[in-house]
């Protein structure tokens, strides 16, 4: 089974292919060809004949999650600093831990342990915030290649308002960043995406350069928007000609004429929740983040609501998990806690929020992230305990987002294919 | 070690005396005679010359927790269901499940799942409800006890309002929980704790003979206040002459007369929190349920201030996770969305939330939760990850609550004892 991606699994599948319910099938069976989906059924099909048969009955099989929004270099400081408000812990912790990865050799130690992690999680699609290095992210991007996951990944630009060791130089970022993207913009799985730290870190000299190689290279962008109120004065006061904080992305090319990832969109109003559904621009949601550092609570119903793509996000280290059911908990729990004070914005359901972790995230990277004819045989397998085998599918997973553990997951596939060495 | 409880632990301890601040020692030595703590100290003191010495070099050696609010029998229906309100979730889960444990042997299956998982947790000491059945709750206080963990149970008594199959004969349930209470009130760990469910599923006569029995043997009392306002308006319909709902259990000798747990306390005005300082009632937080159920955001600084002794609980099955670490971090969350709105309120520290997990809750069963002279040697071992090694001990604490999970804990000791079986 390790080398080839063209197998049978028969199991129980849980998946989404749109928000409002799970669809499940109790012993069904999923057909992969060359590490694509051609087959989901209840009975063993008669193309499956030739095929060898991965026999997962009595575990669960369901699409692998996309953490849309996470800092891989504040893995080792998670939990670090949480007493802390937003500016002192950047000063205490972030700005203290991203310099030392201008030394490529503490790259090659720490991203290893980062990404071992969040593919032993089941973490098969992500988009990850490197530093400003480009040696360092080059490795990143070897390590998440050598796995065999999806990832989108940034070499972060800041050249203004950050850290003297944080601070580059504005011509030389820029080339930095284009031989960035042409070194990594045609790999299978592991791709570029300009990454602007946010607005108050770059320069418009900056901005323009990213938006002309958005443009240029067809490459997708992330960044952060309206995550507290004190970020937003900020925004206003260094750009004041335009109406919006999302407005300065905007002019300048980096807000939805590629495809784009905000993450936290907390505070905004009605016309920029509008603005962002009509340009089609992502709004990760990073729950745990917010809650630890009481950014606020962003309205999931209203944005989804307006028509918004949301996806997850673990952001680490603000956020303290890479296990993203944790993520998918704790959108659920702030949906329920504006639901008290705000009746008409009903709490998401799980099948929503899983949906958000799964196929809204997968699709960023094109097919994967559900069960579908023709997507990418991304997902993972997890065991379910005795006592819970006579339940429904359904309750089982249900059982496995609340009260699973990584240690739970047993095998993690991209493309039918096994995600190397993890923990297990 | 394994059959010994005299011994030297050296390795990175750390606890909270007050809930302010952490103390810490890295390298520091704790000498244990017959379960109990005799020395603290950085350096080796003469007095353990004698004495075999645990080396725990580079691991962090903290008090075992206290799980103050949790219902074994909900174990196999955590997370499920969580889409539902609360009175939905009872009918379709709880209420399905609980009657289940009239059969003894079904006890016999399921209890020491949730046993071995609540201890491999890292819990020490824990508040259980069982279910309305004598046989099955003698069932769980023996598991417990062969554990050689810290406990009180309680035989839960429902005599109105209820599921037919949950529903009792007054004086049967009587005489079964005087029963009880003889039977457990001399064990050295686990111990009875009256529990009638809630005001709303006992009647008058109940309540009477209940209050008596915490009188005549001294036994402490656990249950629900102020859940929800559905909840509240529910207790007033039924016992319109009492003042609050804390009244009606007041009134009945229930409500302080001796220890006192009081789970989740959401909705309470300044008058009721005054009068809950003021008897010396424990208010027990349980902030996942709180989420999962829409429950509400317990005003933990307000109660804090007015004096009321908070401590944790996990509240599984409404709450998702017996790992107590989870609920420090959620508490610190809740306190935070409070002090969004609330800035008067301010957040909970890390050391604040530790404490009530661990002292706090530790006293309810006397001195436990603590590492001082005197107190009882109930503590667990965890492993800090190599990348860590270099952190304050006050950094790798933080980066456990936050970041680590059961499979962390190596071991877990109670009065010096290992704990027996856990899953490692």
């Amino acid at each position: 089974m390790e080398n080839q991606d063209s197998f049978v699994l028969h199991g129980n599948l849980i998946y989404t292919s749109d928000r409002n319910k799970f669809i499940s099938l109790k012993d069904g069976y999923m057909v992969v060809e060359k590490g694509t989906i051609t087959s989901v059924s209840a009975e063993k099909p008669a193309m499956a004949d030739n095929l060898p048969v991965k026999d997962c009955q009595g575990k669960l099989i369901m699409p692998g999650f996309a953490d849309m929004h996470l800092h891989a270099p504040q893995y080792i400081q998670i939990g670090m600093g949480m007493d802390y408000k937003l500016l002192d812990w950047l000063d205490g912790y972030t700005f203290q831990e991203e310099p030392k990865f201008a030394d490529p050799d503490y790259a090659r130690k720490i991203y290893p342990l980062f990404v071992d992690e969040m593919t032993a999680c089941g973490t098969t699609s992500s988009a990850i915030f490197a530093t400003i290095h480009p040696e360092s992210t080059d490795i990143l991007c070897d390590i998440l290649a050598q796995k065999g996951v999806r990832a989108y990944v940034g070499k972060v630009n800041m050249d203004t308002n950050s850290a003297p060791a944080l601070t580059e130089e504005t011509a030389e970022s820029l080339k930095a960043t284009e031989d960035f993207i042409q070194k990594w913009q045609n790999h299978p799985l592991v791709r570029p995406i300009i990454t602007p730290r946010f607005v108050p870190s770059v320069t418009a000299e900056m901005m323009t350069g990213l938006g002309q190689f958005a443009e240029k290279y067809q490459v997708p962008v992330q960044s952060h928007l309206s995550e507290n109120p004190g970020e937003i004065e900020l925004v206003k006061k260094l750009f004041p000609q335009d109406q919006y904080y999302m407005s300065v992305y905007d002019r300048f090319g980096l807000f939805g004429q590629t495809p784009t990832l905000m993450a936290h969109c907390i505070h905004l109003s009605d016309a920029e929740i509008a603005i962002m559904a009509d340009k089609g621009v992502y709004a990760v949601h990073c729950p745990a983040s917010n809650l630890n550092l009481a950014s606020g609570l962003m309205p999931m119903r209203k944005m989804l609501n307006a028509g918004v793509k949301v996806v997850l996000g673990s952001d680490i280290g603000a956020g303290h998990t890479l296990y993203m059911p944790h993520e998918i908990v704790r959108a659920i729990e702030v949906s329920k806690i504006r639901s008290i004070e705000n009746p008409e914005e009903t709490p998401l359901k799980l099948s929503e929020a899983f949906y958000l972790a799964t196929k809204a995230g997968g699709e960023f990277f094109g097919q994967t992230g559900s069960f579908e004819i023709g997507w990418s045989a991304d997902f993972l397998i997890t065991d379910v305990p005795e006592y819970q085998q006579e339940r429904s599918v359904d309750e089982q997973l249900q059982n496995f987002i609340y009260h699973g553990t990584a240690q739970d997951i047993q095998e993690v596939y991209v493309q039918g294919r096994p995600v190397k060495n993890t923990r297990k």
